[in-house]
């Protein structure tokens, strides 16, 4: 019955999730329920409470003046609009306030429990998956990247430079192809970071295929390829959205398209709980990425989530915590040796906890130097990634074939970059107190020698020719503050500022943390030895406060990037100078644009709704903006005008309005679903006569989950429903399925609080009501896209546009 | 001007908070803004982008069907409803969304620039002040408390027992006295945690004095007596409380009372910002207290606010950083042995990292055990904690005198205990292996020698006898596993247990924290003392387990208290256990009864609204729960019925109806608030006829900050201001101050669904609008109040109450 359900009978026996658990879920977040008292009244028992209160109510000791009284007196079963699945809006208020000790019967309780217990499996199961992908993908790269520089390495120490080159190039090459072939021909989506998307998802947008199985299966072994491959992109954004892939199938029970379903999972069809499941995923990513437990959630409550609750705010703490324990079990079993090259290469970590920095006022000199140069840095790269990403749409909306071409240019750049530049830098003799060995044996390790003689290493050579995380380690690493010439660090930053740039927007999974962090922490190098004079940090120290500097000024992120950086240096003592050099970045490159994911989101023509209103809003009201023509039903409607309505508007929610028949005067009765509506029309059963039913065939004929939201782009269709000349002349009863408590605005409210409203309650449809009688009660819907401020620009294009 | 708003003329030279920025607090806490093009465009010069809106906007491309044009027709002031302080509103968006570009005139910029800059000196400050005076709070206590036990330690020494026990019950004594004295007398409101009251706070409760300077006065000075008193209670909660006074007051521009006001925070007398100031204040005690910045931030965030932003997690990160950067310098200055008895013994901080734990699996059991115990401990400690305040509120309320000699009589029963219980304790050999002085000298350490003999030491005097704070070191202590008999910890923990029972209800400011960690650590250690055999974790890991547990099943916070508990012990790999045990603790007391703040909330009758609407609501729908007498008031009001009405009642917010002369037929307008009735009113700006104005006296006469909210019990009252009879007949136009755009309800609203968009935009008056024509336009006002179960039930006592 997932999605598409088939019309079953119930007359003796209606199953548990009948009563009144119609899962509402386009209409609120709120969780919080309408009317339902009808759906319990009309069951057997049940129903003393209620009458008695009926008795009672209008009696009452306080009546009040100029009131008359207003029984909630929707038909028996008008129970859809309400959110109310008893699972879904007891949730967790079950566990927090004890609502065991009400009415609800045993029968409810199992199902109650069953949901807590799924809800909590399935967070924990999410906490395992995302962690063992996590690892998994580490696992790969240091294998597969390890591989292919002793490879390079090997030749390299025959001098068969040439040779070594094409080795190396062309490993880059396949692995770069690969990806962009799997990416640009099973999932397009999959390309990129995957964090604006995410974002965007849990602020309601639900684009389809943003976290399909597909795009799930893409991005982990994308990112794997991409990665090996050399670019300069990280797997931190694909891993937040790998996550958010893994809780959205999981949650939405399984792939139907692939047969990899649970029918126990259908408690979680519904926004709220999918919403709730994907956060907890992307923590799991962040913290999976970063090895960050406590990053991950406040990664989650600041950049990713819109609506928060304390109940997530645990949930999402659980799952990061099972991600710690399920990464460090892994690293555990993989200390004896038995994962090949992976060693102690593989989940960034770098302990910078040995160095105590005693930092003195001087010190801050250069901390404002280093926001200050972060906020400009950061400003522009917004601003060049934004053009370049425009530019590269333009290449890659021509087709596959030319996505596989532009990432394949971009990797013999970078192969050209990473082994070419090197032989630009002199040979350094090997410090004589290194504590390492120098030069590196191995892949990894500070002093690479490249091409040099024994004795020698080439700086350049021990950031470029090395995984960006190696090349992270040796950036941050302390007591060498000679190792680097200022020229290799120049070097190495305009390189990997550029291929930062180039790389992001082709066709393979790739994330920004990393190339953002590799700039940052070389111009933070640079600084640290410019200032070295008058001050006495660290160059590591340096590297990472230069990281936070320029993550501060791309990303915008404060509190989470902060605990990251934290979590990955294991060093609680930098705390008040990261802030310092985070606040004076996000600071200054706030002045020139906006974050990097919400310029995404924006390019990417999502419509994102902020958690403020624009000031223009304030000078329009709710009628300024609803568009139109809008298409309201009768009550009871003929079958074809519902059809016809269906099939030339891509509308979701209709208002419902009984005229004078059965009303006395025109009136509105609420809202009502697309979805809805083809479930009822896929039912059939309408009538002859254009009069007000009972509604209770809606309750014999549909189980709750009939109901219940299909995954992306899974629900019913109405191209997919035939009907005769006859069916379409004959009426079928709204009401039954009528969601009567629409969230409602009048036509003179403000638009900037009508834009709070919509956005506070998570609402998908907000009703506009005229002010005045005398009217048709209704004078439109308002949608997200009614807020948006190209929507709103193009009704009033003078009204003082923001850039 | 501070809410004695007098009347001035501004003919010529409108100051620059004039336009449109009256500031409208009560309303909302949206930050969203209502329609104040009015305002604009009343302007010189500013108005060209709103002339042409004007113009265009009638005939644009895409005009809609069914639509009247609505336009934005409200009085050229009609701004206050609108919530459009352009600085209140503008805030974190100028930073964040480059609203630098719009058109805000340079005078605005300078503004909003003032206001961000004095916005981060508060949040600066108020870490300074609350690191500061959380490190005074321990000084003063380990001074006071020090020198206290050092003469007790001395006369017992020379076997001077009862000499010693009357010294140490004196000092008890008469600390406690003068605590229950300075609380009782000065500020009653600062007894107690001051949790439960934040928070309610934070919720939008405006009780008076919580916050104010007497009650941040008495909670530092009334904290540092009663914990150096001996009584089993903390210093955190009042931390949290006294952060939280320190904000407010720096907030609301200082105390006028006792003349220390600042004209420069006129910008921060609304909602929003008090509410977000008070978030960072306690966020910044949880972080004094504890030294965790992380655990404060999340406590802020999971406990204390009821709305969140992401611009307030950085702003509250900031905060507590600033802390953590104080204390620390502060140690480090007293690290030279200038700050008298104040040592290692200072800030709780249990350093158990050295300590690496390898839990297995039987581990589990244990924990699973532990959990269980908390739960049941948690869950029966705060049934037995609400009895017991019931019990002492009767005491209490007969006055003073008698709060004192409660207090006085508890201070007994713990000197009683706290001497006499450790005569009971055998006297035990020194282990041979101490790493530590063993007996202790001075007055902390591990092993006192209590009335022992030399070599040997008093295991439950290490416990009793001495300040909580080592008291709790000493349990968490690892490497210790015989040092106490299960005697010994479980006298102790019964001890503790009753006393900090009878505690928290005493006119003393006192914390759950301290006793709740003293008696889970110690059940965790006799459960890790029972379970040696089959477990490996050593006690001091066991104590830190138990704490956790019974810190969930009594606070039921979750992950503030584990990010606490690992900042306190600096120890991360314990957070899935510590994660575990919390878990299974939550849950089981959650079976039995709520938190115990939400406990004491509800004890107190604060109007506390719960983000999610309880399932009784679904039964009914907003008109059924309206209180009335409804009082309404024309658009043009006789000035005599104005005063009546407002002498009358104690409603805050009373809705205007424009009735046929003025509009065609009766027409909501609005609603108008009783303090801007106060202000309009003293400035008896009266007409001799019923007519409608341009209402540009009120823009002449008042300023903007006339309108500000003033802070707790400080506003304008009825019973201040005059009328001659002449007056009382006279007219005044309602409109100027008239919010337009209030949010409404239809009458048949659910009323789940309407307490949930109450919650969720933090309103204080509801408008019910009625759904047939034909009635009067306003059904009724809904308050925080009409939503309370107490109200509910009031009116429909057989609705299935929860218990």
């Amino acid at each position: 019955m997932d999605g598409h359900p088939s019309p079953r009978s119930h007359n003796h026996h209606p199953p548990p999730e009948m009563d009144g658990s119609f899962n509402y879920d386009i209409e609120s977040m709120d969780g919080g329920g309408g009317a339902w008292r009808g759906a319990s009244t009309g069951r057997n028992g049940s129903s003393e409470a209620l009458l008695r209160y009926d008795d009672d109510g209008s009696g009452g000791p306080r009546e009040p003046l100029l009131r008359k009284r207003t029984k909630n007196t929707t038909s028996q079963i008008a129970i859809v609009g309400a959110n109310v699945c008893p699972i879904e809006s007891l949730d967790y208020e079950i566990v927090e306030n004890d609502l065991f000790k009400q009415d609800w019967r045993s029968r409810k309780k199992k199902q109650i429990f069953q949901y807590i217990v799924l809800k909590w499996a399935l967070v924990l199961l999410i906490g395992m998956l995302t962690g063992i992908v996590g690892f998994f993908n580490n696992l790969a790269v240091e294998n597969i990247a390890g591989f292919k520089l002793l490879l390079t390495n090997d030749l390299m120490l025959k001098h068969r430079y040439f040779t070594a080159f094409l080795a190396y190039g062309g490993c880059n090459l396949v692995l770069a192809a690969t990806a962009a072939a799997i990416c640009a021909y099973i999932a397009p989506a999959a390309a990129g970071s995957g964090i604006p998307e995410v974002k965007a998802y849990l602020n309601g947008v639900d684009a389809y295929s943003i976290l399909a199985p597909s795009t799930l299966f893409v991005k982990i072994f994308g990112s794997i390829l991409g990665v090996s491959a050399g670019f300069v992109l990280g797997k931190e954004g694909p891993m937040v959205h790998t996550g958010a892939c893994i809780a959205n199938l999981l949650g939405q029970g399984g792939s139907r398209k692939y047969h990899l379903t649970c029918n126990w999972l259908r408690y979680f069809k519904n926004d709220r709980d999918r919403r709730d499941l994907i956060t907890c995923g992307s923590a799991a990513g962040v913290a999976a990425a970063f090895r960050a437990p406590v990053g991950g959630v406040l990664f989650a409550l600041e950049e990713a989530a819109s609506w928060w609750r304390s109940a997530l705010l645990w949930r999402t703490f659980f799952t990061t915590a099972v991600v710690a324990v399920v990464l460090r079990a892994l690293i555990e079993l993989c200390r004896s040796g038995k994962c090949g090259l992976f060693g102690q290469g593989g989940l960034i970590m770098f302990d910078l906890s040995s160095t105590i920095p005693t930092y003195t006022a001087q010190d801050l000199v250069a901390i404002i130097v280093l926001g200050i140069i972060g906020g400009v840095f950061g400003g522009l790269f917004n601003f060049l990634l934004d053009r370049i990403l425009r530019a590269y749409s333009i290449i890659n909306e021509r087709g596959p074939p030319f996505k596989i071409l532009l990432t394949m240019a971009i990797s013999i750049i970078t192969s050209a970059c990473s082994y070419g530049l090197p032989w630009l830098a002199p040979c350094t003799p090997c410090p004589v107190d290194a504590v390492e060995e120098c030069p590196s044996i191995g892949r990894s390790g500070n002093f690479k020698n490249f091409q040099c003689p024994p004795g020698y290493y080439n700086g350049l050579a021990s950031l470029f020719f090395n995984t960006n995380d190696d090349a992270i380690r040796n950036l941050f690493s302390s007591g060498t503050e000679k190792e680097f010439h200022m020229s290799t660090l120049f070097v190495f930053f305009t390189a990997i500022y550029c291929l930062g740039l180039v790389t992001y927007g082709i066709a393979v999974p790739s994330g920004l943390f990393i190339p953002v962090i590799l700039a940052g922490a070389t111009y933070g190098r640079i600084v640290g030895t410019l200032l070295g004079p008058i001050s006495d940090l660290d160059p590591g120290l340096f590297a990472l406060l230069g990281a936070a500097s320029f993550l501060g000024g791309t990303m915008r992120m404060t509190v989470s990037v902060c605990v990251i950086l934290l979590e990955l240096t294991n060093d609680l003592h930098m705390l008040p100078l990261v802030m310092l050099v985070l606040l004076i970045s996000k600071t200054i490159a706030d002045c020139f644009n906006k974050g990097v994911y919400d310029q995404i989101v924006v390019m990417k023509g999502l419509p994102f709704m902020e958690a403020h209103a624009e000031p223009y809003m304030r000078h329009l009201v709710a009628g300024d903006v609803v568009s139109g023509p809008l298409i309201s039903f009768s009550g009871v409607e003929k079958v074809g005008n519902i059809v016809y309505a269906l099939r030339i508007t891509g509308h979701n929610g209709f208002p419902v309005v009984d005229e004078p028949p059965v009303s006395e005067s025109p009136e509105l009765v609420g809202l009502v679903l697309r979805s809805h509506l083809l479930v009822l029309l896929k039912g059939k059963t309408f009538m002859k006569d254009k009069v007000k039913t009972s509604g209770s065939f809606v309750l014999r004929r549909f189980g709750a989950f009939d109901y219940a939201k299909a995954g992306s782009g899974k629900g019913l269709k109405i191209e997919d429903l035939d009907f005769t000349d006859e069916e379409l002349e004959m009426y079928v009863d709204l009401h039954p399925i009528t969601n009567t408590s629409p969230y409602t605005v009048v036509e003179t409210m403000s638009l900037a609080k009508a834009a709070v409203l919509f956005r506070a309650l998570g609402l998908r449809h907000l009703l506009v009501v005229p002010k005045t009688p005398g009217r048709p009660p209704i004078v439109g819907i308002l949608t997200r896209h009614d807020f948006m401020p190209e929507h709103i620009h193009g009704l009033f294009p003078n009204l003082g546009k923001s850039h």
